[in-house]
């Protein structure tokens, strides 16, 4: 299959719509406005209209406490968290998840695999390894030509299927409807016994905060963009050269792609307090929800960011417009934010590298505080390069 | 809660926007172009679309027969049937559907109820009787201003919610995104064991199709809004009065949000021999995709309609715009379409209407055929009149 032939080349080529027969300038990036946050609710609007979901009278059932920890937090949007449902067989729990993303990226078969891996990377957060089935959400934009749709679909579902293969589950089932935008989304499902999955609110004081993705991709993605637009590719070329874009966008793609599957394995191999993943709402957002649950009082203190290399200088460069090294930078399929105890953080990002050749990083810690997370004055920016060989872990 | 109270009037009054302080002339219906089969791709596009899926290695896994079953049938898109995975816990199965609809009437807390009704109604095709968790996905017009945001989004939310508690199920995660447009799903999973599904591809030479709720749903809710357009309302005036319209907006209003459980659990007591509902292609699109999966060399034959009293004839007098007689008009959150034991029918429609106060319609016979339906020449036109006092049943 074209696709599978294409991501197993050292460096991925970039989408060439010729290729299908489709006009050279045809972009996907361009059927939907909004990118990355833009998908998102602001938070504080949509917690207010979910008052009525809060007297909920489910929630008061003591037998069922899993429903206490997702009053705990918004069920509805926010998509931090997969949600816990007991159902009537015994000792099971549904742990689902929903959540889409318009296009942020040119090529529909690397889209396809980043959707996938960001529907399940919120299982992911919860600890929960295995898969039982995925949904997939397809919008298709009313501007699409036949044509162009019948190219990019297949390609869109064949990487959103070859992601869901990489964890042993088939994609059974879905939706797909007609709108003036492009989206894709997904729902992943998991019926779990209770020690499959990890709560998130057990941080503790004296724990350290691990990051399993390096931060950048939304400035990678439009950075990318701007290399075919002038104005915006003279406000940043004093700081990047064409290489490094292309370089940060690749790493960017793969890293979105990838799984956190292993990082939830080995959550459980070091006694993991807690996690989330980082999405829409950015570093800081993500971390602070995670922390606005927690059942000890503990605040989170972010010391280090750990930056696809040169998108801390092109955030900076564009009137830092991204927000990134403040956290606010939204990214599309980040890595997970875990609380781990101290004397297990080491080794447990020795181990995900050794694993997958990727780094994971110790950015904070943990100490006692009021449920909040901030990032000091000036973190300390680690520059991730990107991988010669990326395609090859593929 | 005030919604509550509106539905247990015998007469739902409308919804009124000034009563929440928006503008009188606020409609919900106006914040999407597309209604009813808009929001489906076309069924043969989709079908082309879904080549990749075909080829799924797990297809030919013989201990998946179910997926078997699914490969019969689109995978994605079509939302006719529930999806039936097997798990990795002993002999249970995760039953799931996706659907979404653009706002089809003006009545946010109804929306709610609708579109809640329509996502379970494809478990309740399948058999399924029990839902284990209910998620919503809400998308929000970029178009509404906050404060029309936060008047009908909690509206929606609660009429979905108490759709799902009538079943028992919580809404218990879910999603919500910004976008031109605005529209309302949701995605129904249940844990089943074998005998909890009722497998569609059953039916047999000398059966008789059964319908559960009339149709019309779409001319009805049009016919409704041009009651505010005056050349609309013109085309239609001589066949039809204000007071018929307001009736059958309400019967369809009703029919939409009722659910199709009482059905479900009927099909097994009378042994029915497969299902589905009826939605956005029509009585005759979903009868040949039903059709299309069966076993036998069966086709069906449809003689009567069952229609909203009126809408017949409106959607004679505005040029056949909907095709409600040749049976392509989109049905929202319509009846189950069910193929029982010619023995078994009349008993099922008298429990049925027992039961509900609803009424079924036996429309049509299973013979030998090609897999495909049909609506014969001259169908019998059964008119169905608003009922009373149709809020006496909420």
């Amino acid at each position: 299959m074209e696709p599978r032939n294409e991501v197993s080349l050292s460096i991925r080529r970039p989408f060439d719509p010729q290729i299908h027969d489709l006009d050279p300038n045809f972009r996907l990036t361009r059927f939907a406005d909004l990118k990355g946050l833009g998908c998102k609710v602001p938070s504080d609007a949509l917690t207010r209209m979910l008052e009525p979901f809060r007297e909920d009278k489910s929630l008061l059932d003591s037998e069922q406490s899993h429903f206490q920890y997702v009053a705990a937090t918004p069920r509805i949007g926010i998509g931090m968290d997969a949600c816990i449902t007991p159902i009537r067989h015994g000792g099971l729990s549904l742990v689902q998840t929903a959540s889409c993303l318009y296009p942020i990226i040119d090529d529909p078969y690397m889209l396809g695999k980043i959707v996938g891996s960001a529907v399940m990377s919120n299982l992911f957060a919860m600890g929960v390894t295995e898969c039982d089935n995925m949904l997939m959400t397809l919008s298709i934009s009313q501007k699409m030509t036949d044509r162009e749709r019948d190219v990019v679909v297949p390609l869109i579902m064949s990487g959103f299927k070859d992601c869901a293969e990489e964890v042993g589950v088939t994609v059974n089932g879905g939706q797909t409807i007609v709108n003036p935008w492009m989206y894709l989304g997904g729902v992943a499902t998991s019926v779990c016994q209770s020690n499959e999955y990890i709560m998130p609110d057990n941080a503790m004081i004296g724990d350290v905060l691990v990051l399993t993705k390096p931060l950048g991709t939304l400035v990678a993605a439009n950075a990318y963009q701007w290399l075919d637009v002038n104005e915006k590719w003279n406000r940043i070329k004093l700081v990047v050269g064409e290489e490094d874009v292309r370089k940060a966008y690749q790493r960017a793609m793969f890293s979105m792609a990838r799984l956190n599957r292993i990082a939830a394995l080995l959550m459980h191999k070091y006694n993991a307090h807690g996690a989330t993943d980082i999405g829409g709402y950015g570093l800081l957002g993500h971390a602070n929800k995670l922390a606005g649950i927690q059942k000890n009082e503990v605040g989170f203190v972010i010391h280090n960011l750990p930056v696809i290399a040169k998108m801390a200088a092109v955030s900076k460069a564009c009137g830092n417009m991204f927000g990134l090294l403040q956290g606010h930078s939204a990214e599309t399929s980040g890595g997970l934010l875990i609380s781990l105890p101290r004397e297990q953080a080491a080794a447990f990002c020795k181990d995900i590298e050794k694993q997958e050749g990727y780094q994971a990083w110790i950015i904070g810690i943990v100490e006692k505080g009021n449920r909040t997370a901030r990032i000091i004055d000036k973190p300390r920016v680690i520059e991730v390069p990107a991988k010669d060989k990326e395609g090859e872990l593929w």
